[in-house]
């Protein structure tokens, strides 16, 4: 009889039309407030992680970025692009996936799927960074870009900040009215907007995601009035940023990790050492949030690697014992491990 | 009916199992000189790389590794672990997988196992030098260390620079019995040898493969003559060495990627500015390889990205159109690409 691969050879694969299912079993809030709590927790253990900047391989048409980091008991890295052109050709400018190992043997024990995934988690830290931020009481968020990242954003604001009223404006028209039709189903109280300028119109948060490649002004000066939280989602790398500088300087900041932010994000329009605060101290305890109604307060979000590094743990936590993945047999794993050679001629 | 990902979801899989019917079909010595010919071509246009050293994540039983690498159409990452203790437990010193993606829209084109690929490439790896640096006519090699390594380097060494005889020695007897048993197996005349000082009587080629993570000497200086070849495998992390500092000095020293030598290599014995000759320029005819008989050659073996990167367009060449994979739903592709949560709801 042939050989069989052991158990040890085989590691679980969350697909994608697993994770949809998982998603739409747990519903779309719930699972985006137990990742935010999951993503709060890493958070608070910040100093136990190591830590790296993304390691990103440039071309003329996007970007490549393996996103690595541990702790004493998990490596976890995700494999992420961004290619801006891709959604004119019928592709995702963002796809991912990702893998979740055990520090002591090196083994990987998940491998799934994180293109949804990562528009969860996303939505989860800025929510999540909204509860310690946004002005107490808001309801009105507005929303400048309305592509893929722009339903999950919603959902999040909803369930763990309250947000229930929003307003919607996307350069493309077709993207406000895609987004309008599928938040109205959601319960939302959905007005699109003609411009920037309207959509800002009495807000208490102001989420930015756009995605073009490019130094852009999204907000100008004059739309930020005080006491608003932006959360700015789209400039996450070299050259692409999407608020104007004035703001910026009239902004308290709060940043994932300096390293990356400084590189990636708003914030790359800045002296190097124009002050932020890190969010980890923030839940913590550590550093102060918001301080007063009239303050300006931004997230300067690019995605760090502690978040997908919480979003692994949450899957495998919420897979395991379940049947929303495969097994794959991925390792080699001869039963004496120093006779790769004899299991591959034992295979024939 | 329930929505089914599109083409463009899916990424081909090379199993373990795969892996193996794919090599015993070919033949490993026909699959590893295939390999040694696609890290050549790769070697040979060396400047059009995207290189950096590898990522690594170190922690007390081991080292969990990435390994990119870019040309202008594809981008290629190894996962890597290395934990010497595993195999006293059961497991893999080494296992590993890898990813190749397009560098146009960033979408993964292969996902396959790469532990039995890496033993392949850098065995093939080793061979394809020993062609360049190996004395004219060498026949027999000394083979310290005879974990899973071990019958690939004979194999490959056989196939590209026609060794016929082995002396093989570890400290494990049981280790050497083991790959003495699949040598023979494969018609080489196997001599079990009692010490490395034996095993290295009339030898025209070293290879030194053992994987303690502590400073070692399997080499010392008086067991090195002139003229031989060392092909120096298992010193391939900080803290981790095999040769005596002597044989180096004595030595014309060969690397593949000198940033990533340099702290992984037995060069870390050396001074920073030690003279070393990149591969890649012998290969090209820009720098000399073997100058002449009573040289001592050694290739400090660390293994570079690039010969993944080759592996894994040489596993996309040979198992497209082939049913050597099969097809994973990794990757999210709604309809329309801004739609990413109308896919997730529609597949409710």
């Amino acid at each position: 009889m042939k050989p069989q691969p052991s158990k040890l050879a085989y590691v679980p694969f969350v697909s994608v039309d697993n994770m949809m299912r998982l998603v739409n079993a747990i519903g779309p809030e719930q699972v985006m407030t137990e990742l935010a709590s999951y993503i709060e927790d890493d958070f608070k253990r910040w100093p136990e992680f190591d830590k790296t900047p993304r390691v990103a391989s440039h071309s003329t048409d996007g970007v490549i970025e393996l996103m690595p980091t541990a702790d004493a008991t998990n490596y976890g890295f995700k494999y992420v692009n961004g290619h801006p052109k891709n959604m004119r050709e019928g592709f995702q400018t963002v796809t991912a996936f990702g893998v979740l190992s055990s520090v002591a043997n090196g083994y990987p024990v998940l491998l799934t799927e994180m293109t949804v995934l990562t528009a969860l988690r996303t939505a989860a830290t800025s929510a999540l960074v909204g509860k310690y931020l946004a002005p107490k009481g808001a309801e009105v968020m507005a929303m400048i870009g309305n592509g893929a990242q722009c339903e999950f954003q919603a959902l999040a604001f909803r369930a763990i900040c309250g947000i229930t009223k929003l307003r919607l404006y996307d350069i493309d028209p077709a993207a406000t009215a895609k987004a309008a039709a599928n938040l109205t189903a959601q319960g939302f109280e959905v007005v699109k907007c003609a411009s920037g300028m309207e959509a800002v119109e009495g807000v208490q948060i102001i989420t930015t995601c756009t995605a073009d490649k490019q130094y852009a002004t999204i907000l100008t000066d004059n739309m930020v009035g005080a006491g608003v939280h932006i959360n700015a989602i789209g400039g996450d790398c070299p050259g692409k940023t999407e608020l104007h500088k004035g703001i910026l300087l009239r902004s308290d900041i709060f940043v994932e990790y300096p390293p990356q932010t400084r590189i990636e994000g708003e914030i790359q329009q800045l002296a190097e050492d124009h002050p932020v605060t890190e969010l980890w101290q923030v839940m913590r305890g550590e550093a102060e949030g918001r301080r007063d109604a009239k303050q300006i307060t931004l997230f300067d979000s690019v995605g760090f690697a502690i978040e997908d590094f919480s979003a692994l743990r949450y899957i495998l936590d919420r897979t395991q014992d379940s049947d929303y993945f495969i097994k794959l047999d991925m390792l080699a794993d001869p039963d004496d491990p120093r006779d790769l050679f004899g299991m591959v001629m034992r295979a024939a």
